[in-house]
Protein backbone atom coordinates (compact mmCIF):
# COMPACT_ATOMS: atom_id res chain seq x y z
CA UNK A 1 0.00 0.00 0.00
CA UNK A 2 1.19 3.21 -1.00
CA UNK A 3 -0.32 6.58 -0.21
CA UNK A 4 -3.31 8.10 -0.88
CA UNK A 5 -4.76 4.75 -1.34
CA UNK A 6 -2.84 3.75 -4.45
CA UNK A 7 -1.36 0.15 -4.46
CA UNK A 8 1.36 -1.10 -6.73
CA UNK A 9 0.30 -4.35 -8.80
CA UNK A 10 3.02 -5.61 -10.21
CA UNK A 11 3.50 -7.86 -13.30
CA UNK A 12 6.52 -9.39 -13.42
CA UNK A 13 8.43 -7.69 -15.55
CA UNK A 14 11.39 -4.79 -14.66
CA UNK A 15 10.07 -1.64 -16.70
CA UNK A 16 6.28 -1.95 -16.39
CA UNK A 17 3.67 -1.89 -13.46
CA UNK A 18 0.18 -1.04 -12.77
CA UNK A 19 -1.35 1.17 -10.00
CA UNK A 20 -5.08 0.89 -8.70
CA UNK A 21 -6.21 3.33 -5.93
CA UNK A 22 -8.25 1.78 -3.08
CA UNK A 23 -10.97 4.00 -1.95
CA UNK A 24 -11.66 1.57 0.25
CA UNK A 25 -9.85 -1.91 1.58
CA UNK A 26 -12.76 -4.29 1.99
CA UNK A 27 -10.56 -7.23 3.16
CA UNK A 28 -7.04 -8.35 3.48
CA UNK A 29 -6.20 -11.56 4.52
CA UNK A 30 -3.24 -14.06 4.15
CA UNK A 31 -4.44 -17.62 3.35
CA UNK A 32 -2.48 -20.41 3.44
CA UNK A 33 -2.32 -20.56 -0.35
CA UNK A 34 -2.14 -16.80 -1.08
CA UNK A 35 -2.73 -12.82 0.00
CA UNK A 36 -6.19 -11.86 -0.64
CA UNK A 37 -7.63 -8.64 -1.44
CA UNK A 38 -11.22 -6.80 -2.25
CA UNK A 39 -10.31 -3.38 -2.60
CA UNK A 40 -13.78 -0.45 -4.08
CA UNK A 41 -12.26 2.19 -6.40
CA UNK A 42 -14.01 4.76 -8.68
CA UNK A 43 -13.23 3.61 -12.27
CA UNK A 44 -12.59 0.50 -11.78
CA UNK A 45 -15.73 -1.30 -9.55
CA UNK A 46 -14.67 -4.10 -7.04
CA UNK A 47 -11.46 -5.74 -7.50
CA UNK A 48 -9.72 -9.17 -6.19
CA UNK A 49 -6.21 -8.75 -6.37
CA UNK A 50 -4.26 -12.19 -5.15
CA UNK A 51 -1.16 -11.89 -4.43
CA UNK A 52 -1.28 -7.80 -4.64
CA UNK A 53 -1.80 -9.11 -8.71
CA UNK A 54 -5.08 -7.38 -10.21
CA UNK A 55 -7.68 -10.66 -10.52
CA UNK A 56 -11.50 -9.95 -11.63
CA UNK A 57 -13.80 -6.85 -11.28
CA UNK A 58 -17.05 -6.29 -12.25
CA UNK A 59 -16.08 -3.50 -14.75
CA UNK A 60 -14.22 -5.68 -16.74
CA UNK A 61 -15.72 -9.70 -15.96
CA UNK A 62 -17.48 -10.66 -18.85
CA UNK A 63 -14.13 -9.86 -21.10
CA UNK A 64 -12.46 -12.68 -19.04
CA UNK A 65 -15.53 -14.97 -18.43
CA UNK A 66 -17.58 -15.27 -21.53
CA UNK A 67 -14.60 -16.09 -23.72
CA UNK A 68 -13.69 -18.83 -20.60
CA UNK A 69 -17.06 -20.30 -20.61
CA UNK A 70 -18.87 -19.77 -24.02
CA UNK A 71 -15.80 -21.01 -26.37
CA UNK A 72 -15.47 -24.16 -24.95
CA UNK A 73 -18.78 -24.94 -24.71
CA UNK A 74 -19.21 -24.21 -28.36
CA UNK A 75 -16.06 -26.09 -29.46
CA UNK A 76 -16.59 -29.36 -27.35
CA UNK A 77 -18.82 -32.17 -29.67
CA UNK A 78 -20.92 -33.18 -26.14
CA UNK A 79 -20.85 -30.11 -24.18
CA UNK A 80 -22.28 -31.76 -20.50
CA UNK A 81 -19.91 -32.77 -18.05
CA UNK A 82 -17.72 -29.69 -17.15
CA UNK A 83 -14.95 -29.19 -14.95
CA UNK A 84 -13.75 -25.58 -14.01
CA UNK A 85 -10.24 -26.02 -11.96
CA UNK A 86 -9.86 -22.57 -9.85
CA UNK A 87 -12.54 -20.23 -10.87
CA UNK A 88 -12.99 -19.68 -7.13
CA UNK A 89 -14.61 -16.36 -7.80
CA UNK A 90 -17.54 -18.10 -9.56
CA UNK A 91 -17.19 -16.37 -12.51
CA UNK A 92 -16.54 -18.52 -14.93
CA UNK A 93 -19.71 -21.14 -13.87
CA UNK A 94 -22.11 -17.87 -13.20
CA UNK A 95 -21.91 -17.24 -17.60
CA UNK A 96 -21.39 -21.81 -17.88
CA UNK A 97 -24.75 -21.78 -15.99
CA UNK A 98 -26.87 -20.50 -19.20
CA UNK A 99 -25.93 -23.14 -21.39
CA UNK A 100 -28.96 -25.30 -20.09
CA UNK A 101 -27.63 -28.17 -22.16
CA UNK A 102 -24.51 -28.34 -19.40
CA UNK A 103 -25.66 -31.32 -17.01
CA UNK A 104 -22.57 -31.50 -14.40
CA UNK A 105 -20.53 -28.41 -13.23
CA UNK A 106 -17.94 -29.09 -11.19
CA UNK A 107 -15.69 -26.54 -9.51
CA UNK A 108 -12.51 -27.54 -8.00
CA UNK A 109 -11.09 -24.48 -5.94
CA UNK A 110 -8.31 -24.94 -4.14
CA UNK A 111 -8.50 -22.27 -1.50
CA UNK A 112 -11.41 -22.33 0.33
CA UNK A 113 -10.57 -18.83 1.62
CA UNK A 114 -11.15 -17.30 -2.22
CA UNK A 115 -15.21 -19.27 -1.94
CA UNK A 116 -15.95 -17.51 1.21
CA UNK A 117 -14.44 -13.74 -0.13
CA UNK A 118 -16.23 -14.09 -3.21
CA UNK A 119 -19.50 -15.22 -2.13
CA UNK A 120 -19.38 -12.07 0.48
CA UNK A 121 -18.11 -9.80 -2.01
CA UNK A 122 -19.11 -10.69 -5.46
CA UNK A 123 -22.91 -12.10 -4.79
CA UNK A 124 -23.72 -11.85 -8.48
CA UNK A 125 -21.31 -14.53 -9.25
CA UNK A 126 -21.81 -16.69 -6.05
CA UNK A 127 -25.47 -16.85 -6.91
CA UNK A 128 -24.83 -19.81 -9.12
CA UNK A 129 -24.62 -21.90 -6.51
CA UNK A 130 -28.26 -22.24 -6.42
CA UNK A 131 -27.96 -24.07 -9.54
CA UNK A 132 -28.20 -27.87 -8.91
CA UNK A 133 -26.34 -28.63 -11.60
CA UNK A 134 -22.98 -27.18 -10.17
CA UNK A 135 -21.02 -28.85 -7.42
CA UNK A 136 -18.69 -26.95 -5.50
CA UNK A 137 -15.41 -28.76 -3.92
CA UNK A 138 -12.85 -27.60 -2.32
CA UNK A 139 -8.66 -29.22 -3.15
CA UNK A 140 -6.28 -29.66 -5.79
CA UNK A 141 -7.74 -29.97 -9.46
CA UNK A 142 -4.91 -32.09 -10.77
CA UNK A 143 -5.57 -34.52 -7.49
CA UNK A 144 -9.00 -34.29 -8.64
CA UNK A 145 -8.19 -34.77 -12.47
CA UNK A 146 -6.56 -37.82 -11.33
CA UNK A 147 -9.20 -39.47 -9.74
CA UNK A 148 -11.57 -38.91 -12.48
CA UNK A 149 -12.70 -41.75 -14.62
CA UNK A 150 -11.63 -41.65 -17.98
CA UNK A 151 -13.37 -40.33 -20.57
CA UNK A 152 -15.55 -38.80 -18.11
CA UNK A 153 -15.29 -34.87 -18.71
CA UNK A 154 -16.51 -32.66 -21.80
CA UNK A 155 -15.03 -29.98 -20.90
CA UNK A 156 -11.85 -29.06 -18.43
CA UNK A 157 -11.68 -25.03 -17.98
CA UNK A 158 -8.74 -23.88 -15.89
CA UNK A 159 -9.48 -20.84 -14.53
CA UNK A 160 -6.30 -20.07 -12.54
CA UNK A 161 -3.56 -17.52 -11.06
CA UNK A 162 -0.67 -17.41 -13.25
CA UNK A 163 -0.11 -20.53 -14.29
CA UNK A 164 3.74 -19.69 -15.03
CA UNK A 165 4.10 -18.80 -11.17
CA UNK A 166 4.27 -20.38 -8.16
CA UNK A 167 1.26 -23.15 -7.48
CA UNK A 168 -0.12 -22.76 -10.41
CA UNK A 169 2.58 -23.98 -12.52
CA UNK A 170 1.34 -27.68 -12.59
CA UNK A 171 -1.56 -26.71 -14.51
CA UNK A 172 0.71 -26.31 -17.49
CA UNK A 173 2.45 -29.86 -16.86
CA UNK A 174 2.58 -32.82 -19.24
CA UNK A 175 1.54 -34.66 -15.83
CA UNK A 176 -1.55 -33.06 -16.03
CA UNK A 177 -2.14 -32.71 -19.64
CA UNK A 178 -2.11 -36.49 -19.60
CA UNK A 179 -4.79 -36.38 -17.32
CA UNK A 180 -6.89 -33.98 -18.61
CA UNK A 181 -6.77 -35.94 -22.14
CA UNK A 182 -7.43 -39.39 -20.22
CA UNK A 183 -10.22 -37.61 -18.46
CA UNK A 184 -11.85 -36.03 -21.67
CA UNK A 185 -14.14 -37.60 -23.75
CA UNK A 186 -13.20 -37.92 -27.47
CA UNK A 187 -14.36 -34.53 -28.99
CA UNK A 188 -13.75 -32.73 -25.11
CA UNK A 189 -11.96 -29.69 -24.69
CA UNK A 190 -9.53 -27.89 -22.59
CA UNK A 191 -9.59 -24.01 -22.14
CA UNK A 192 -6.86 -22.45 -20.02
CA UNK A 193 -5.44 -19.19 -19.48
CA UNK A 194 -1.95 -18.96 -20.34
CA UNK A 195 -0.09 -15.80 -20.78
CA UNK A 196 -0.07 -12.34 -22.94
CA UNK A 197 2.83 -13.33 -25.67
CA UNK A 198 4.63 -9.90 -25.61
CA UNK A 199 6.10 -10.49 -21.85
CA UNK A 200 5.85 -14.05 -21.75
CA UNK A 201 7.02 -16.29 -25.20
CA UNK A 202 9.06 -18.24 -23.11
CA UNK A 203 5.73 -19.76 -21.58
CA UNK A 204 4.19 -20.08 -25.02
CA UNK A 205 7.30 -21.63 -26.28
CA UNK A 206 7.30 -24.29 -23.32
CA UNK A 207 3.48 -24.72 -23.21
CA UNK A 208 2.66 -25.55 -26.79
CA UNK A 209 4.86 -27.95 -27.21
CA UNK A 210 3.76 -30.13 -24.10
CA UNK A 211 -0.16 -29.35 -25.23
CA UNK A 212 0.35 -30.54 -28.79
CA UNK A 213 2.06 -33.75 -27.49
CA UNK A 214 -1.20 -34.66 -25.87
CA UNK A 215 -4.43 -33.25 -27.81
CA UNK A 216 -4.70 -33.39 -31.55
CA UNK A 217 -6.24 -30.23 -31.53
CA UNK A 218 -4.49 -26.82 -29.96
CA UNK A 219 -5.44 -23.37 -30.64
CA UNK A 220 -3.68 -20.87 -28.74
CA UNK A 221 -6.19 -17.39 -28.66
CA UNK A 222 -5.03 -14.31 -27.65
CA UNK A 223 -7.96 -11.81 -26.45
CA UNK A 224 -8.36 -8.02 -25.34
CA UNK A 225 -8.66 -8.46 -21.06
CA UNK A 226 -8.52 -4.81 -20.13
CA UNK A 227 -6.51 -4.22 -16.57
CA UNK A 228 -3.86 -7.30 -17.59
CA UNK A 229 -0.90 -6.49 -18.15
CA UNK A 230 -0.38 -5.42 -22.00
CA UNK A 231 -4.39 -5.42 -22.29
CA UNK A 232 -4.03 -8.83 -24.33
CA UNK A 233 -3.62 -12.07 -23.20
CA UNK A 234 -3.21 -15.45 -24.17
CA UNK A 235 -5.31 -18.68 -23.62
CA UNK A 236 -4.92 -22.28 -24.83
CA UNK A 237 -7.48 -24.47 -26.52
CA UNK A 238 -6.99 -27.88 -26.79
CA UNK A 239 -9.07 -30.71 -28.24
CA UNK A 240 -9.38 -34.52 -27.92
CA UNK A 241 -9.95 -36.58 -30.63
CA UNK A 242 -12.11 -33.62 -32.14
CA UNK A 243 -13.97 -34.26 -35.16
CA UNK A 244 -14.53 -30.56 -36.44
CA UNK A 245 -12.12 -28.07 -34.84
CA UNK A 246 -13.03 -24.73 -35.82
CA UNK A 247 -13.23 -20.97 -34.61
CA UNK A 248 -16.68 -20.81 -36.73
CA UNK A 249 -18.17 -23.33 -34.42
CA UNK A 250 -18.97 -20.08 -32.42
CA UNK A 251 -21.20 -18.49 -34.76
CA UNK A 252 -23.98 -15.82 -34.10
CA UNK A 253 -26.66 -18.26 -33.50
CA UNK A 254 -25.07 -20.07 -30.56
CA UNK A 255 -24.32 -16.61 -29.32
CA UNK A 256 -27.32 -15.57 -29.66
CA UNK A 257 -28.79 -18.53 -28.21
CA UNK A 258 -26.78 -18.04 -24.89
CA UNK A 259 -28.77 -14.13 -24.52
CA UNK A 260 -27.10 -11.46 -22.88
CA UNK A 261 -23.34 -11.99 -23.80
CA UNK A 262 -21.13 -8.62 -24.08
CA UNK A 263 -18.63 -9.11 -25.50
CA UNK A 264 -18.40 -11.47 -27.65
CA UNK A 265 -19.69 -11.76 -31.97
CA UNK A 266 -18.51 -14.26 -33.71
CA UNK A 267 -16.44 -11.94 -35.88
CA UNK A 268 -14.19 -11.30 -32.66
CA UNK A 269 -14.07 -14.67 -31.93
CA UNK A 270 -12.82 -15.45 -35.47
CA UNK A 271 -9.87 -12.72 -34.96
CA UNK A 272 -8.91 -14.50 -31.51
CA UNK A 273 -8.07 -17.39 -32.99
CA UNK A 274 -6.03 -15.82 -35.85
CA UNK A 275 -2.53 -15.39 -34.65
CA UNK A 276 -0.84 -12.23 -35.77
CA UNK A 277 2.14 -12.42 -37.81
CA UNK A 278 4.80 -11.39 -35.25
CA UNK A 279 3.64 -14.59 -33.21
CA UNK A 280 2.77 -16.85 -36.18
CA UNK A 281 6.29 -16.57 -36.63
CA UNK A 282 7.91 -17.13 -33.49
CA UNK A 283 5.23 -20.59 -32.18
CA UNK A 284 3.51 -21.11 -35.47
CA UNK A 285 5.76 -24.19 -35.80
CA UNK A 286 4.73 -25.36 -32.53
CA UNK A 287 1.16 -25.93 -33.66
CA UNK A 288 -0.15 -29.42 -35.04
CA UNK B 1 10.07 11.14 -11.39
CA UNK B 2 9.91 8.67 -8.55
CA UNK B 3 12.30 6.58 -6.85
CA UNK B 4 14.22 4.06 -8.84
CA UNK B 5 13.66 5.69 -12.20
CA UNK B 6 10.58 4.59 -12.03
CA UNK B 7 7.92 7.30 -13.86
CA UNK B 8 4.24 7.52 -13.30
CA UNK B 9 2.17 7.44 -16.25
CA UNK B 10 -1.67 9.02 -15.71
CA UNK B 11 -3.99 8.07 -18.06
CA UNK B 12 -6.57 10.56 -17.00
CA UNK B 13 -8.60 8.35 -14.56
CA UNK B 14 -8.33 8.47 -10.76
CA UNK B 15 -8.05 4.26 -9.96
CA UNK B 16 -5.60 3.25 -12.47
CA UNK B 17 -2.56 4.19 -13.85
CA UNK B 18 0.82 2.74 -15.01
CA UNK B 19 4.69 3.11 -14.19
CA UNK B 20 7.11 3.10 -16.36
CA UNK B 21 10.87 2.33 -15.46
CA UNK B 22 13.74 4.05 -17.19
CA UNK B 23 16.96 2.62 -16.83
CA UNK B 24 17.73 6.33 -18.58
CA UNK B 25 16.58 9.04 -19.65
CA UNK B 26 17.58 10.18 -22.86
CA UNK B 27 15.63 12.97 -23.31
CA UNK B 28 13.41 15.58 -21.92
CA UNK B 29 12.41 18.70 -22.93
CA UNK B 30 9.90 20.93 -22.72
CA UNK B 31 8.40 22.30 -26.51
CA UNK B 32 6.32 25.31 -27.03
CA UNK B 33 3.64 22.60 -27.46
CA UNK B 34 4.61 19.70 -25.01
CA UNK B 35 6.99 17.53 -22.51
CA UNK B 36 8.85 15.81 -24.43
CA UNK B 37 11.09 12.37 -23.25
CA UNK B 38 12.41 9.75 -24.53
CA UNK B 39 13.79 7.09 -21.77
CA UNK B 40 15.67 3.64 -22.37
CA UNK B 41 14.04 0.83 -20.58
CA UNK B 42 14.72 -3.15 -20.36
CA UNK B 43 11.47 -4.63 -21.69
CA UNK B 44 9.44 -1.84 -23.61
CA UNK B 45 12.55 -0.77 -25.14
CA UNK B 46 12.94 3.41 -25.85
CA UNK B 47 10.21 5.08 -25.18
CA UNK B 48 8.76 8.27 -26.74
CA UNK B 49 6.24 10.20 -23.74
CA UNK B 50 4.37 13.14 -24.36
CA UNK B 51 3.26 15.30 -21.46
CA UNK B 52 3.83 11.85 -19.47
CA UNK B 53 1.89 9.87 -21.48
CA UNK B 54 3.46 6.36 -22.62
CA UNK B 55 2.82 7.40 -27.09
CA UNK B 56 5.29 4.24 -28.23
CA UNK B 57 8.20 2.41 -27.97
CA UNK B 58 9.65 -0.04 -30.80
CA UNK B 59 8.22 -3.08 -28.96
CA UNK B 60 4.61 -2.29 -29.44
CA UNK B 61 4.83 0.41 -32.39
CA UNK B 62 3.66 -1.73 -35.29
CA UNK B 63 0.61 -2.76 -32.96
CA UNK B 64 -0.03 1.10 -33.43
CA UNK B 65 1.33 1.88 -36.46
CA UNK B 66 0.09 -0.76 -38.82
CA UNK B 67 -3.43 -0.47 -38.61
CA UNK B 68 -3.47 3.49 -38.67
CA UNK B 69 -1.67 3.22 -42.33
CA UNK B 70 -2.94 -0.51 -43.72
CA UNK B 71 -6.40 -0.15 -42.78
CA UNK B 72 -7.09 3.45 -44.92
CA UNK B 73 -4.92 2.77 -47.59
CA UNK B 74 -7.35 -0.58 -47.88
CA UNK B 75 -10.56 0.70 -47.76
CA UNK B 76 -9.90 3.87 -49.47
CA UNK B 77 -11.14 3.99 -53.39
CA UNK B 78 -8.44 5.20 -55.00
CA UNK B 79 -5.50 5.42 -52.37
CA UNK B 80 -3.28 7.70 -53.97
CA UNK B 81 -2.40 11.20 -52.04
CA UNK B 82 -2.17 10.87 -48.35
CA UNK B 83 -2.06 13.62 -44.96
CA UNK B 84 -0.87 12.71 -41.89
CA UNK B 85 -1.73 14.82 -39.69
CA UNK B 86 0.95 15.00 -36.56
CA UNK B 87 2.51 11.48 -37.14
CA UNK B 88 5.99 13.39 -36.13
CA UNK B 89 7.24 9.99 -35.01
CA UNK B 90 7.33 9.02 -38.68
CA UNK B 91 5.80 5.76 -37.61
CA UNK B 92 2.92 5.51 -39.63
CA UNK B 93 5.00 7.63 -42.75
CA UNK B 94 7.24 4.34 -42.26
CA UNK B 95 4.70 2.19 -43.13
CA UNK B 96 2.42 3.90 -45.47
CA UNK B 97 5.63 3.91 -47.83
CA UNK B 98 5.34 0.41 -48.53
CA UNK B 99 2.58 1.31 -50.40
CA UNK B 100 3.40 1.40 -54.57
CA UNK B 101 0.29 3.18 -55.04
CA UNK B 102 0.53 6.35 -53.34
CA UNK B 103 1.67 9.50 -55.16
CA UNK B 104 1.97 11.76 -52.02
CA UNK B 105 1.99 11.82 -48.29
CA UNK B 106 2.13 14.83 -46.71
CA UNK B 107 3.04 15.15 -43.26
CA UNK B 108 2.08 17.53 -40.93
CA UNK B 109 3.24 18.27 -37.69
CA UNK B 110 2.67 21.08 -35.23
CA UNK B 111 5.77 20.45 -32.79
CA UNK B 112 8.59 21.07 -34.84
CA UNK B 113 10.67 19.74 -31.79
CA UNK B 114 8.98 16.09 -31.96
CA UNK B 115 10.41 15.57 -35.83
CA UNK B 116 13.73 16.35 -34.24
CA UNK B 117 13.66 14.28 -31.38
CA UNK B 118 11.99 11.44 -33.28
CA UNK B 119 15.12 11.78 -36.24
CA UNK B 120 17.30 11.99 -33.47
CA UNK B 121 16.26 8.82 -31.32
CA UNK B 122 13.77 6.54 -34.10
CA UNK B 123 16.01 6.90 -37.22
CA UNK B 124 14.40 3.81 -37.66
CA UNK B 125 11.16 5.55 -38.66
CA UNK B 126 12.43 8.73 -39.55
CA UNK B 127 14.44 6.95 -42.87
CA UNK B 128 11.13 7.28 -44.44
CA UNK B 129 12.14 10.72 -45.20
CA UNK B 130 14.49 9.61 -48.15
CA UNK B 131 11.38 8.76 -49.78
CA UNK B 132 10.42 11.37 -52.26
CA UNK B 133 6.47 10.87 -52.07
CA UNK B 134 6.86 11.74 -48.50
CA UNK B 135 6.72 16.00 -47.40
CA UNK B 136 7.49 16.88 -44.41
CA UNK B 137 5.76 20.22 -43.12
CA UNK B 138 5.43 21.82 -39.81
CA UNK B 139 2.06 23.08 -39.15
CA UNK B 140 -1.37 23.04 -38.41
CA UNK B 141 -3.25 20.17 -39.70
CA UNK B 142 -6.57 22.01 -39.96
CA UNK B 143 -5.33 24.95 -41.44
CA UNK B 144 -3.32 22.71 -43.87
CA UNK B 145 -6.54 20.95 -44.70
CA UNK B 146 -8.57 24.13 -44.62
CA UNK B 147 -6.16 25.35 -47.45
CA UNK B 148 -6.43 22.46 -49.34
CA UNK B 149 -8.31 21.79 -52.20
CA UNK B 150 -11.22 20.28 -52.80
CA UNK B 151 -11.00 16.65 -53.48
CA UNK B 152 -7.36 16.47 -53.74
CA UNK B 153 -6.62 14.17 -51.16
CA UNK B 154 -7.26 10.35 -50.43
CA UNK B 155 -6.32 9.54 -47.14
CA UNK B 156 -5.93 11.27 -43.86
CA UNK B 157 -4.49 10.10 -40.74
CA UNK B 158 -4.98 11.71 -37.60
CA UNK B 159 -2.22 10.43 -35.62
CA UNK B 160 -2.67 12.99 -32.46
CA UNK B 161 -2.10 12.99 -28.76
CA UNK B 162 -4.76 12.16 -27.32
CA UNK B 163 -7.61 14.18 -29.32
CA UNK B 164 -10.46 14.86 -26.04
CA UNK B 165 -7.33 16.37 -24.03
CA UNK B 166 -5.79 19.71 -25.30
CA UNK B 167 -4.67 20.86 -28.38
CA UNK B 168 -6.27 17.83 -29.88
CA UNK B 169 -9.54 18.42 -29.26
CA UNK B 170 -9.73 20.51 -32.39
CA UNK B 171 -9.41 17.20 -34.16
CA UNK B 172 -12.55 15.90 -32.87
CA UNK B 173 -14.74 19.23 -33.96
CA UNK B 174 -17.18 19.95 -36.19
CA UNK B 175 -15.25 21.88 -38.12
CA UNK B 176 -12.47 20.30 -38.58
CA UNK B 177 -14.83 16.80 -39.97
CA UNK B 178 -16.43 19.30 -42.58
CA UNK B 179 -12.45 20.52 -43.86
CA UNK B 180 -12.24 16.77 -43.81
CA UNK B 181 -14.70 15.79 -45.82
CA UNK B 182 -14.20 19.07 -48.71
CA UNK B 183 -10.55 17.56 -49.16
CA UNK B 184 -11.26 14.30 -49.80
CA UNK B 185 -12.10 12.85 -52.86
CA UNK B 186 -15.11 10.35 -53.66
CA UNK B 187 -14.34 7.40 -51.54
CA UNK B 188 -11.48 8.89 -49.73
CA UNK B 189 -11.37 7.83 -46.56
CA UNK B 190 -10.13 9.55 -42.82
CA UNK B 191 -8.64 7.23 -40.16
CA UNK B 192 -8.23 8.82 -36.09
CA UNK B 193 -7.57 7.81 -32.76
CA UNK B 194 -10.06 8.56 -30.70
CA UNK B 195 -10.59 6.66 -26.96
CA UNK B 196 -10.58 3.47 -25.57
CA UNK B 197 -14.47 2.54 -24.60
CA UNK B 198 -14.14 1.36 -20.92
CA UNK B 199 -13.06 4.65 -19.65
CA UNK B 200 -14.09 7.31 -22.30
CA UNK B 201 -17.92 6.31 -23.27
CA UNK B 202 -18.46 9.77 -23.29
CA UNK B 203 -16.06 10.71 -25.88
CA UNK B 204 -17.41 8.36 -28.59
CA UNK B 205 -21.12 9.74 -27.80
CA UNK B 206 -19.41 13.09 -28.70
CA UNK B 207 -17.54 11.98 -31.80
CA UNK B 208 -19.68 9.87 -33.48
CA UNK B 209 -22.57 11.91 -34.10
CA UNK B 210 -20.24 14.48 -35.34
CA UNK B 211 -18.56 12.43 -37.66
CA UNK B 212 -21.90 10.53 -39.28
CA UNK B 213 -22.74 14.39 -39.76
CA UNK B 214 -20.57 14.68 -42.57
CA UNK B 215 -19.77 10.94 -43.41
CA UNK B 216 -21.56 8.83 -45.41
CA UNK B 217 -19.80 5.54 -43.59
CA UNK B 218 -18.64 5.57 -40.51
CA UNK B 219 -17.32 2.66 -38.64
CA UNK B 220 -15.21 2.50 -35.34
CA UNK B 221 -12.95 0.40 -34.60
CA UNK B 222 -11.19 -1.32 -31.06
CA UNK B 223 -8.42 -2.95 -31.47
CA UNK B 224 -5.55 -3.83 -28.98
CA UNK B 225 -2.28 -1.74 -28.29
CA UNK B 226 -0.23 -3.02 -25.77
CA UNK B 227 0.65 -0.34 -22.85
CA UNK B 228 -2.13 2.01 -23.65
CA UNK B 229 -4.54 2.03 -21.09
CA UNK B 230 -7.09 -1.23 -20.53
CA UNK B 231 -4.69 -2.79 -23.91
CA UNK B 232 -7.62 -1.55 -26.31
CA UNK B 233 -7.85 1.88 -28.06
CA UNK B 234 -10.61 2.80 -30.57
CA UNK B 235 -10.13 4.64 -34.26
CA UNK B 236 -12.69 6.35 -36.30
CA UNK B 237 -12.33 4.87 -40.26
CA UNK B 238 -15.15 7.09 -42.21
CA UNK B 239 -15.53 7.18 -45.96
CA UNK B 240 -16.74 10.11 -48.57
CA UNK B 241 -18.99 8.68 -50.61
CA UNK B 242 -18.07 5.57 -50.33
CA UNK B 243 -19.33 2.72 -52.72
CA UNK B 244 -17.73 -0.48 -50.67
CA UNK B 245 -17.22 0.29 -47.36
CA UNK B 246 -16.57 -3.12 -45.95
CA UNK B 247 -13.65 -4.52 -43.78
CA UNK B 248 -13.33 -7.71 -46.01
CA UNK B 249 -11.28 -4.56 -48.43
CA UNK B 250 -8.67 -5.44 -45.99
CA UNK B 251 -7.81 -9.11 -47.22
CA UNK B 252 -5.17 -11.75 -47.21
CA UNK B 253 -4.31 -10.95 -50.18
CA UNK B 254 -3.28 -7.38 -49.53
CA UNK B 255 -1.75 -7.56 -46.25
CA UNK B 256 0.63 -10.11 -47.91
CA UNK B 257 1.06 -7.53 -50.82
CA UNK B 258 2.76 -5.13 -48.43
CA UNK B 259 5.09 -7.70 -46.90
CA UNK B 260 6.31 -7.60 -43.32
CA UNK B 261 3.12 -6.98 -41.64
CA UNK B 262 3.69 -7.87 -37.96
CA UNK B 263 -0.04 -7.50 -36.17
CA UNK B 264 -2.80 -7.63 -39.10
CA UNK B 265 -4.78 -10.67 -40.39
CA UNK B 266 -8.08 -10.15 -42.67
CA UNK B 267 -9.72 -11.96 -39.50
CA UNK B 268 -8.43 -9.90 -37.02
CA UNK B 269 -9.55 -6.71 -38.91
CA UNK B 270 -12.78 -8.07 -39.27
CA UNK B 271 -12.86 -8.51 -34.89
CA UNK B 272 -11.84 -5.26 -35.04
CA UNK B 273 -14.52 -4.06 -37.15
CA UNK B 274 -17.38 -6.16 -34.89
CA UNK B 275 -18.72 -3.62 -32.26
CA UNK B 276 -18.89 -5.81 -29.17
CA UNK B 277 -22.73 -6.14 -27.61
CA UNK B 278 -21.53 -3.81 -24.54
CA UNK B 279 -20.14 -1.04 -27.40
CA UNK B 280 -23.10 -1.44 -29.88
CA UNK B 281 -26.02 -1.49 -27.40
CA UNK B 282 -24.29 2.23 -26.19
CA UNK B 283 -23.48 3.61 -29.33
CA UNK B 284 -24.64 1.53 -32.03
CA UNK B 285 -27.90 3.72 -32.30
CA UNK B 286 -25.26 6.56 -33.55
CA UNK B 287 -24.02 4.82 -36.69
CA UNK B 288 -25.39 5.30 -40.21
Amino acid sequence: MLDNGMILVDRDCRSYGTLIRAERVLHDQQSPYQRIMVVETENLGRVLMLDGIFNVSPVMEAHYHEPMAHIPVAMAQTPERCLIIGGGDFGVAHHLIKHEGLRRITLCELDPEILTVCRRYFPQWAACESDRRLEVRVGDGLAYLRDADSDSLDLIIVDSTDPYLGAGNVLISNRFYRHAVRALRPGGVLMQIVADFLFYRRVWAEVLPRATRHFDSVSPLFLPIPFYATGNWGFLLAGKAHDHWSPDRISTAFLNGIGGVETLTAERVRGWFSLPPYVAGEIGGLLP
